[in-house]
């Protein structure tokens, strides 16, 4: 397969941003069930193998986990603080739980449960979250098997279909949209910052 | 008047992270008429005088203001790197621009204009951001009056009802929740991280 043209910017900007852990990091915005917008940080991991959907974990019992079943769109908002670059991500969110039929997906699951650390797999087995803090030996588990991933694990692919690239450097800024296409090209269009 | 108490978490991140120009950054995330989410780096422009609204600057021409005409709900995503903080400000959005007849929030546009630097005042004179790219003549303005703000100037001022406050040092981390209450104080609950 082809690469989406985007790609190629933003692994460079992974690239160039590698020093920074948090260069991992981006901002994702749903919809809540009340209209209004939601927005967290979460971690990139990775792409799906071959496609250009990205990979981030989450916990079943989440909140985001409701709004993306009542509203599949999504925007991520990555920031790379060392080179000044922004990329939004407009996409839909598909979530691979437990019961997922798609061998393909729950394969990625798999994959992605067994690269986090301990800490971040425990993690699925504490107390639900936003809830009135529980005692702290709640959060005293056992390390989960990193072979088998705990029923409250979820992956989600967000699956890009129009990318806003805008770099700071330079005055005046420069900026690109990329739109997906019926065929699964992509369009790239220079415009104003 | 009294600070919510969500303000002295968020100046300790301010203050702690000051080291880094970006962590006056934060992600905006707010709806599209057609239902889906956007996000998009702000710059935070500090507290309106005297009240819990966080001011940003944005251009009259951009997506966002037809956005919050139709829904003026927001969420602001803020991630402290360095002190691995991270703030959830659920709010409404106003927006003060050339025309508004509240003379505080036209005190307060003026002031935020006059604190800009050159570059920043001259891109509201710049051609229609999002739009075919102009030749680079078009981007070529003269320094506007730092005392007259342009006409496509907006001040944004994000008022929060609902705070969500994590701090990723210790383990578990650390989590609490601030409402705002029919009264203008607020709650405070800690929760599951």
């Amino acid at each position: 397969m082809t690469l989406a043209p985007w790609r190629t910017h933003l692994s460079g900007a992974l690239h160039r941003n590698r020093s920074l852990v948090y260069s991992r990091y981006f901002q994702l915005a749903t919809v809540r069930q009340d209209g209004t917008p939601a927005n967290r940080t979460v971690v990139f991991r990775g792409f799906q193998e071959k496609c250009d959907r990205l990979q981030i974990v989450t916990d079943d019992r989440s909140a985001k986990i409701v709004q993306i079943q009542h509203n599949t769109h999504a925007e991520a908002c990555w920031y790379f603080p060392k080179t000044r670059d922004q990329f939004r991500l407009q996409g839909t969110l598909e979530i691979a739980n437990f019961e997922s039929a798609d061998e393909e997906l729950q394969a990625a699951r798999r994959q992605v449960w067994e690269n986090l650390s301990d800490n971040a797999r425990s993690g699925f087995a504490w107390p639900r979250s936003g809830e009135v803090r529980s005692p702290s030996e709640a959060f005293e588990v056992d390390p989960p098997n990193p072979k088998t991933p705990l029923d409250s694990f979820c992956l989600l692919l967000l699956d890009p279909y129009c990318v806003d690239f805008l770099t700071l450097r330079g005055n005046p800024q420069n900026r690109w949209i990329y739109d997906r296409q019926p065929d699964g090209g992509w369009t790239e269009r220079e415009v104003n910052p």
